[in-house]
């Protein structure tokens, strides 16, 4: 017996595994690691032998043969259009967008958006996504389907110029903002954002009421900018201005602004991103979906711009799955530049977490380390496609699909793990959204 | 009772699900249907009410909520290289190949490639792939890893004008596929074909022995062709001729040709390529993850060539997922034209089942048709991922990831289930596949 031992440090939980990845600054990945847990917080990150003398958890979950990585973080998403996955695809964006995904919007209920939001959580907890931005309809319901199963959200209540399934005026829709900030106002880990569809979408005067409501509640304003073919001619013919130059006269881009998309940007454009602090979430797999293009994400990460990734909605993915996200992103930008250095699997995995962190202004997520929330995912390296294991982001980002996720912890909580959701009857809420979608879609004029 | 009733007639396996995706002619995908199967072939398909009553199965497998598809056919693959998965990445071409791949491909032995091929098959049948075409080296030791598995494969022995790990020269190589062809003769799942590497790595003389075995053995020859961006140039200088017309005056292309990857092909290549009836293995991962470039598959499928899909290596994909490849490739080609309409989930899933028989010129495969081998694979639909479902071939590609695969069956036999393989202990091969990688890795120059 040491005499000299310190008594062992009392903590919630100790995840041990034979791997951390902790995204720290260093990067460094811990073997034979263990996290150290208490109110929901990172207390120490170490190797498991060292950890396991310093504290006395109340549970231990020993993980084995595992890689424990931060939780991904989902920057762009619409939850609820879960509904509509696979409702209508391989058409032109006009098309889909005119005939089949706007019809069967303006039939959507609170109740619709609950039961698609908690599929779309379902969905992103099991392969390791504990944090998502959201920008929809009855935002509300998103932020109690993501409460129920115990996600990190930042949600936000699309403002626009048309009505919506919601709000009949962007007066009212910037309402509905406002209460949603006061209701998720001393949420642990609910908060709300201001959201306006897009600029062309949303008038001068409605985008610069959206400005002024994030800059009051300090907090992030995000809206699609850039994304299609044609947006920067219209811009040019509506404003004098391309689209980016058009939202930066208006006093919208900065460090608080979170642009999605971004694919139809020039260097006159990413100069502006830069020199503002502008933060940009990258949706690789939609904007292939839709033909949109390939956002030049190696130049913005040049520049020095935050950078994020996001799934957008299932009926332009069809996943909310950031493996495939990572993959198709670092794959893609290779084809694009005809470079294979111009994307690493690196960058790809720094998006998922720490860009995610960054562009949400959620310092305290993305990376393990002390004093962050608990939110982690634990992959099993057990998988044939986890064999042989040379390199943590090569193997993350390429040869992951996800589904060697098989736990997800939230603010400390197991929210996921061996394919079931602690809160959540998962074969119940599949039935109930299989009804509701084919009762929508019927129902489509 | 019903004294008309014809008796059942008796079956092996009867298996049911919610849905079965016939890749038949008509495409028809049948709710609440069921196949039956007798002898490892299909002997009928149909409405499970119709085949309960019609046959008297030995054993019936009741999937219940889930997905029967035709197993898929992945037409190019490494195997063995399995064991480089994410040992480099990231890299230049010629740096990957000169530095780290062919270094270590040198060390290899019978035993490593017998360890490679195993876990290969084990990843491939964990997502629903039952047939492979396999190049490589010490391709009997591929032969036995795809029969202790009991998958179906065809595989040929690399013939190139250099040293291989298993051929000191290209006469010896070609012995090693002739005795190829006499091993594997009368197997029931696996047989042989003839591969050259490559016309940069064949010398002309090399090519058109390969071609005679071929002819001799009525057997697939296939070569990897026009993957790089410089192969059309080098062939320029070294032989008057681009790639694919330079293989054509060798009397090379046609039905019994596949070639590997076609990126750089321009219209008239296309036209020799239709013209001859030759056959093209698109790797679009492989493709994007070396900046090779997008392969025109579009114009070759109006063209009416048959074009199948394949992963290349675990050292450039880095998964052998097939659900990966279908996706990436109906993406990657709504990015490379423009047009969201260009390459359709339609498309993807027939060049993973149809595409494939074709390609590797095995009739009986890639479609749920009674004649057919029972090769098929069986997703759950209870998954997150799988929910809602309107559109089988739009799910499949764009939103499943590969794990929704629960049973994969070949011939009429289980070969895997639930995460388990009959004939593997799989944590005790993995434990020997890590071993060899990390030995591999150690040793090299």
């Amino acid at each position: 017996m040491n005499l000299d031992a310190s008594p062992a440090i009392p903590c919630d939980t100790l995840v041990t595994a034979s791997g951390i990845l902790t995204q720290n600054a260093r990067r460094e990945v811990i073997r034979d690691g263990a996290v150290a847990i208490s109110g929901g917080r990172i207390a120490a990150v170490g190797s498991r032998a060292e950890l396991a003398t310093a504290y006395a958890p109340a549970e231990t979950l020993a993980m084995g043969q595992a890689l424990v990585l931060p939780g991904l973080v989902n920057a762009h998403a619409h939850a609820a259009m879960t509904l509509f996955r696979g409702l209508a695809d391989d058409l032109p964006i006009a098309d889909w967008l005119h005939n089949h995904i706007w019809p069967v919007e303006r039939l959507l209920t609170p109740e619709a958006v609950h039961l698609g939001a908690l599929a779309a959580c379902a969905e992103m907890l099991a392969c390791g996504t504990t944090c998502f931005a959201d920008l929809y309809f009855f935002a509300d319901q998103t932020a109690r389907a993501a409460d129920t199963l115990g996600m990190r959200a930042v949600v936000g209540e699309g403002v626009l110029d048309f009505p919506t399934p919601s709000a009949k005026t962007p007066a009212e829709a910037l309402d509905i903002s406002r209460a949603l900030f006061d209701h998720l106002r001393s949420h642990p880990r609910l908060s709300a954002m201001v959201v306006a569809h897009s600029p062309y979408a949303a008038s001068d005067a409605t985008l610069a009421a959206c400005a002024a409501l994030a800059r009051e509640q300090d907090a992030v304003f995000t809206l699609h900018a850039a994304e299609g073919v044609t947006e920067n001619a219209d811009s040019l013919k509506k404003t004098g201005k391309r689209v980016i130059p058009h939202l930066h006269s208006l006093g919208i881009l900065g460090k608080n602004c979170l642009l999605a998309h971004c694919v139809h940007v020039d260097d006159t454009d990413l100069d502006l991103l830069a020199a503002t602090g502008t933060n940009v979430a990258h949706c690789p797999r939609s904007n292939a979906k839709l033909a949109s293009g390939t956002a030049p994400i190696p130049a913005m990460l040049q520049r020095g711009l935050a950078v994020a990734l996001g799934t957008d909605g299932a009926a332009s993915n069809n996943a909310l799955n950031l493996f495939a996200e990572m993959g198709f992103a670092s794959l893609g930008h290779k084809l694009a530049s005809g470079d294979p250095t111009s994307f690493p699997a690196r960058a790809a995995l720094d998006a998922a977490t720490l860009g995610g962190a960054a562009c949400l202004g959620l310092p305290d997520i993305g990376a393990i380390v002390p004093g962050h929330h608990a939110d982690l995912a634990v992959l099993s390296l057990t998988r044939p496609s986890m064999v042989p294991f040379f390199d943590a982001p090569s193997q993350l980002v390429y040869a992951a699909s996800g589904a060697e996720v098989v736990l997800t912890m939230v603010a400390g909580r197991v929210v996921y793990r061996d394919g079931r959701f602690p809160n959540l009857d998962a074969a119940a809420l599949f039935r109930e959204v299989r009804d509701m979608a084919a009762s929508l879609a019927a129902k489509r004029p």
